[in-house]
């Protein structure tokens, strides 16, 4: 059966660090397709990586071994695992990066990556995409289990998803991730929030800007009036027509919204 | 056979769209090659799209399928559409992105994506790319005929490649595109440059800065001395040896040009 | 047997330029994996491009060729060369791109790409990467023997890479390469420096800043220190723990380094 290996990274294309990984991984399953989900995660920006793998390892083949390197602490003491969900497979620091996607496919077994005769000859203390998780990934797409890597783990270092909290009239939303658009990204679902205001009018305010709309497509807004919108991510955005939402409100990074029916 | 698809969109490759666009194709298709043409493409930018589009496609292998998504409408009533041309299949939404490829190739049908059956269970209103065209894509990659999908059109939405124009002894060019060096790609061939100029000297003037110079590779050219040059898109560029003519010159976007023998 | 290219040039990501030589590659043969080593070298700087392909090519399985483009005299009369080395293929401009790599792993042939009937049927003055060497490459991919696209070459041309100098107590390191996170890559081994200090303390100066710590991974350091550190690139660095040592240092490009022990 046909075999894919997906990775997600903060290395960036313009280094031979993913190169390098994708080799390693050929040479031991030549047979293998490689699918870059990113890597232009912001450095050592884990909450980020997390969240794109949770938003993406559905869509691909069953089967599919997912490679998320994020790990600013290779080197050191954090484990390196191998998770094995419903229908994929999960490889990385121990540091909450699978954390959010295996837990969502529903985590069947998490060892820890300890036999070095599936290393790299030569493990170095700053590379362990290319010397421990990329030989290990390869191995798994060609169907070796992962029990052979080592020792059982009862659980895997996790991140914290935020949920939206509602008290009273206000419903408190939390950005996620803004993505190249500029949208930002809400932790909030359309049903969770047409279930909150149940047809009434809204204002949310963000950094002293309003958004008081809800559209169900782009070309429906004005110009320069800032709305929601259920995007790609399958939350709720905060979305400007034909531009950067985040530049207009001033957003950097994660940030609460507060939404009040009116 | 071995079938190839290519993938043109302003999705950026920082964020998730493309992979899970690839995913989806992989799933359905998984024999299939993917190759990138650019995710790079200017925010909402259809012509500078179309260009690139038209720029490449007679270099893949005959039946491959473009997939192009540039889309500011996804989810308003444009149409989503399948092209097949002489030699090649074309995907996207009908805003004119397909036409100056398809255009080139002889188009020989056009048909509406509508068949639910062949597009993911839930259809979003603002990644068409994925919830339409990825699927729609791999069935085609596969050998679905185009016809399966939806009722046939006349025709395409254009967009219009600006013709160079002679007036006596000037000619109009107009620049149609810039790549990451910064040359400026104009909408005239070497060709119809010098059947216009036949041996005689020239002037053009962009911005207040002169160009009387046309060369056959970057190494005749004197430093900081911008010329003309049958660039690799088949169209004279303005140039600038090792340095960036879009910015000597301060261009951006499309301008035109005169060109006037002395 | 699965058979594999590799590419690296200055084209970048954003225009069609590497999606047109990949299409020209998998329609000689459609059967090959081509991987993507970069596409941001800096324009024209063939050194980093150099260094990168010295640094990468050995984690590629046996018989990758090696597709490098960095070319400001395209067009010129600089040759076009094939060489195979011990283990691999190597295709590109004869202006040292190719050197360090194919030294590295033992040169056991160099021909000059002559023989039209390997190139495209139209050869541009400025885009050799299409014309001729993607061709050329998807044939030595096929197996075509590089012997039969052209003249027998005695040597090619060369790029120096620097080596460390000792003088007394002072070893005179030399940074060849910066990588997206702003290490510093340096010409030395952590070999090569742990055999000059011998346990002693030492003092490095670079713009009137001082690293005198070594470290095996980065969370050992403390903030805002600067150290040495063996890096990916198997040479020693200098780094920042989760900041841009090249920031810091206010370093660009090539520079030297005394080390001194104290």
């Amino acid at each position: 059966m046909k075999n894919f290996v997906a990775l997600l990274t903060d290395f960036g294309a313009g280094d031979n660090f993913v190169a390098v990984m994708k080799a390693i991984i050929l040479g031991i399953n030549p047979a293998t397709t490689i699918i870059d989900i990113s890597h232009d995660i912001a450095r050592h920006n884990i909450k980020d990586a997390a969240f794109l793998l949770m938003s993406s390892f559905s869509y691909f083949p069953k089967g599919t071994v997912f490679l998320a390197v994020v790990d600013p602490g290779v080197g050191s003491n954090r484990d390196a695992i191998a998770v094995k969900t419903k229908n994929y497979f999960f490889v990385g620091p121990d540091n909450g990066i699978l954390s959010l996607a295996a837990g969502k496919d529903t985590i069947e077994k998490i060892v820890a990556l300890e036999k070095k005769g599936f290393f790299l000859e030569k493990v170095s203390s700053t590379f362990h995409g290319r010397d421990i998780f990329a030989p290990v990934t390869a191995y798994i797409s060609r169907g070796t289990p992962i029990t052979r890597f080592g020792k059982h783990l009862k659980k895997l270092k996790e991140i914290i998803f935020p949920v939206p909290r509602i008290q009273g009239n206000t419903l408190e939303a939390e950005i996620v991730y803004q993505d190249k658009f500029g949208n930002l990204i809400t932790n909030t679902t359309k049903e969770q929030f047409l279930n909150f205001v149940r047809g009434k009018k809204f204002i949310a305010t963000l950094r002293n800007k309003r958004i008081n709309k809800i559209y169900s497509f782009y070309a429906q807004a004005k110009n320069d009036e800032p709305f929601f919108i259920e995007g790609s991510f399958s939350f709720l955005e905060i979305s400007l027509k034909n531009k950067n939402a985040a530049a207009y409100f001033g957003v950097k990074g994660n940030e609460k919204i507060k939404i009040t029916i009116t």
